[in-house]
């Protein structure tokens, strides 16, 4: 049955399922029961498509009406097993926190706002929760358009889950935890089962190798589909090394694991997923990319002593069973050991560090990253242009001269009886071979450069982690400078200020830690980047020569 | 002493060393001793600088004038030995006549004007002129720019040395003399000391083979200077292979040569000299070139049967004595076996031809004609194109690889505890190889698509002349059908009209064999230009293989 609506809010259409609304504008309904989180409507200006149900009011005969206002409803997921009706009045909070779309396999892979809720409203992991207003205007929500490179899930979820907080995760020290967590604020938990080793190499202090390494495969993205065809997705098959057992994974439940990966894992650089688009998702060229990418990503992630023995990971990378898909996700999403109590969790060795060489390290990093960030900018900028020229430029014009090859034998055969078959059916041959290249130009950054790029996108995010985590670490050095000043002046115990000190060393361990982690990664990758990069440019090289080789036999004994 | 003066005439700087002048304008004049033709001055613009001593007069001081008008003068050459001493009024004729610059020494590289005279004044080779004016604006002259590839020297210079005609030789059968010739309006002459011969091949129709064929190289163009170094020219090392003694010549002596085939040689296809070029013509690329070029055109014409046996190129090609010079020159210039009475000197088959299929193989050339014409116009803008982007997008692209790879090992060499020498020192090589390959790709067109283009520009030229030789031997069917037709209507008699149809076979069988003569040296061009490319091509593509590859084993065992 239809009815009428109300826009509560604007939103901008990103697929061409959807379509606009404007605050306030009046709408068609076809059903009320939206379907994961949507309506189907027509809009004022008689676009028909789908919308996100907690951005309208659904207005109600008022002889159907079972609220006590009479007239207006906001419409709530039917489907889901949500005790909540909400009102008019806090829809937009219940839409922040997810709540509309709470079944995990009613998500959908555009949603950057209800993959990662913290049911029970802690913000963040150190409970240092600072109310503010979370948005300059609470009437008007644009989704949040996905970055393009560097999307921080985190943030832009926590935009939404942490009402009223500005609680990028990394913009401070304080409300990461690792202040709260240098300064003792954060209690010894009995519970803690994790245990992550910091042990001395050669190189300083690294992460202790996992025991159990292993790795996995993520292949044969498929298109599914649910709700009649409205909605679809594409499934991978996840297979750990370990088990060698597949599991079939969306998109957005990686982004859900990425999401816990950031809340937990502080000091910790997390690689970036591959980006999100809204449009064209589903075009080969995307999935394929987002393929490569999610490969890369997760060769990050089982090569990481530490991000690879995340008990959320396991659940992610093993669990087959819906049911107990559900309870571990809540289980990790309940983690305790998040944040700074994470940095309970390091065993760290013994050897002393003096904290000034320790900060000289973290600056001749910060320099380093500044200056590998750029230069991995300029790299992307530059192998994105030749892709780009690959396609159109280099292709272009190699076709255009095997077209004119083409066209000079066509007139050598306008005379018949001078013409020459042999010789204008080897330089129409070599027409076609000039406009063969042309589409092995137009190939071959599937070859190389995508591969390139992918890696170095990947190193984009890593690198885009490091400002974050320097900065902590530039603050618990400050904690420990003034508690040691409070103590010299007798405002503090100096047992405290060893304590902080102490705890500074953690920090600094793990930093280093996960610097040196970086510079093994970093060596590995780029060598392998570049002589992949380089054996397939050869190769193509050859290709192009063996082509025209036998072209030119093709002119031998005319 | 430096006097006053007035422009006569626009004249267009083309050269540094020119000024620009109006018709009108003042000047100030250094010294009316003119130089080779030229005066040296300052315009109103108070720009210095040399312009053509005929486009001026001098406004001399009364005192010291020896002309009865007192006061205007304009200036002679006081350095040839030019019995004139021209007036203002017929100043333009005479500049247009040559007589400024008669002495061959003195001529110089850019004149179109100048290079080809008929000191006698006839029109052309048949005496068929028609007074007419030869200029709209008789005031103002500017200097014919060059045609960029299909210069025609004989027009433009005709232009100027026939008063009154516009005798442009290919554009009418009228003018061309054929019509004379077919008519029967050109007697026999009794000194005919040349002969053509024209033999039946596989194929129709051909030129005899020239009995004593040869080849003729060009090489060393040496910049020379004259008149304390106001003027430089190129002169290139001229050595035909049957006397295998070096002859000196210009680019003027070639257009000098270029103009007496003009003129001599109807119904054959004179290759056109490369272009000429008012600027930058002693810049290396330029002289290269235009080497290039004139040794594509001297194997033209050493490869042509009738050309190669013609006794003014004889003469281009021995004579190394400056008064012998002159003298052939001036022969060759008086030769009477032109236009019309030259084709009084062919010998023909005695095998009938159809006149109908004469004129179907004809047409039949003509298509041809017009679509290779195309084709090689075609792959003429696609290889410049191609060249522009070698030099341009092709090398950026590859530096700005390189420079970011680069860029990449020295922000790995920056955190030194982590800095792995041996993958920077490889990364910064690929770095290197890459800017490498971008000079490779500007590089290459010198070794591959700058021949192709001088070989298609030769084709242009012959290509160009095609249409008219065409037009002269439809001229000469119609002629056939006409003179058949008052033969029938009793206007004519028989005989004549068997005459002209005679005459009309000479033209047929003439044409054929220059067509015959075409098509072989096509083939022969077209695979040698097709199989050098590829060659070129592949050792291009073999070379950045092979930079690469060394590039890649600087990665093992790292």
């Amino acid at each position: 049955m239809s009815m009428k609506g109300k826009a509560l809010y604007t939103f901008q259409s990103e697929n061409k399922e959807e379509i606009s609304i404007q605050e306030n504008e009046e709408l068609v309904i076809f059903d009320d029961n939206s379907v994961d989180g949507w309506l189907q409507g027509v809009n004022s200006k008689g676009q028909k498509g789908l919308f996100p149900a907690s951005y309208v009011e659904v207005i109600r005969p008022r002889s159907n009406s079972n609220l006590t206002d009479g007239s207006i409803s906001p419409v709530g997921s039917p489907r889901n097993d949500s005790p909540y009706l909400p009102s008019a009045q806090n829809a937009p909070f219940l839409i922040q926190q997810g709540y509309y779309d709470d079944d995990d396999d009613d998500w959908d892979d555009w949603d950057d706002s209800s993959t990662v809720v913290d049911e029970d409203g802690r913000s963040g992991a150190n409970g240092h929760a600072h109310p503010s207003p979370h948005s300059d205007n609470p009437n008007v929500h644009y989704r949040a358009k996905p970055h393009m490179e560097r999307q921080d899930s985190l943030s832009s979820s926590r935009k939404g889950s942490m009402v009223g907080r500005n609680l990028n995760r990394f913009s401070s020290f304080v409300r990461s935890g690792v202040e709260a967590f240098v300064l003792g604020d954060v209690p010894m938990n009995a519970k803690i089962a994790e245990s992550y080793t910091i042990e001395m190499g050669p190189k300083g202090p690294q992460w202790k190798d996992s025991p159990t390494p292993f790795s996995c495969s993520i292949e044969d993205p498929t298109k599914q589909t649910k709700f009649k065809g409205i909605k679809t997705y594409i499934s991978y098959r996840v297979t750990p090394s370990h088990t060698d057992r597949p599991v079939y994974r969306r998109y957005k439940h990686f982004d859900w694991l990425y999401n816990r990966l950031l809340h937990k894992f502080t000091v910790i650089s997390v690689p970036h997923l591959p980006e999100k688009q809204a449009t064209g998702r589903f075009e080969e060229d995307f999935i394929e990319k987002r393929k490569r990418r999610l490969i890369l990503w997760m060769d990050h992630m089982t090569s990481h002593p530490v991000l690879s023995q995340y008990e959320g990971f396991e659940h992610f990378l093993m669990c087959a069973d819906d049911k107990q898909w559900k309870l571990g996700k809540r289980r990790a999403e309940k983690d305790e050991m998040m944040g700074a109590n994470f940095m309970l969790t390091f065993q760290i060795p013994n050897e002393h560090q003096d904290l000034q060489d320790v900060e000289e390290r973290v600056d001749s990093f910060k320099s380093f990253a500044k200056k590998m960030d750029d230069s991995v900018m300029q790299l992307t900028h530059v192998a994105s242009e030749l892709v780009r020229k690959h396609l159109g430029g280099f292709r272009k014009e190699f076709q255009r001269l095997g077209n004119a090859f083409q066209n000079v034998s066509q007139a050598f055969a306008l005379d018949p009886p001078h013409c020459t078959d042999a010789l204008n059916t080897a330089i129409s041959h070599t027409g076609r071979t000039y406009e063969n290249i042309g589409e092995m130009f137009a190939e071959q950054p599937k070859y190389d450069l995508f591969h390139m790029l992918d890696k170095l996108s990947l190193y984009q995010g890593l690198l885009a982690n490091f400002p974050d985590i320097i900065h902590l670490q530039k603050g618990a050095f400050a904690k420990v400078k003034e508690s040691q000043r409070m103590s010299d002046e007798g405002k503090m115990d100096q047992d405290e200020a060893d304590g902080v000190r102490k705890r500074c060393r953690t920090v600094g361990f793990a930093l280093q830690a996960e610097m040196n982690h970086f510079h093994r990664r970093r060596e590995v990758d780029f060598k392998e980047m570049m002589q992949a990069y380089l054996k397939q440019q050869i190769a193509f090289y050859q290709r192009v020569g063996q082509q025209l080789e036998r072209t030119l036999h093709m002119y031998d004994n005319l």
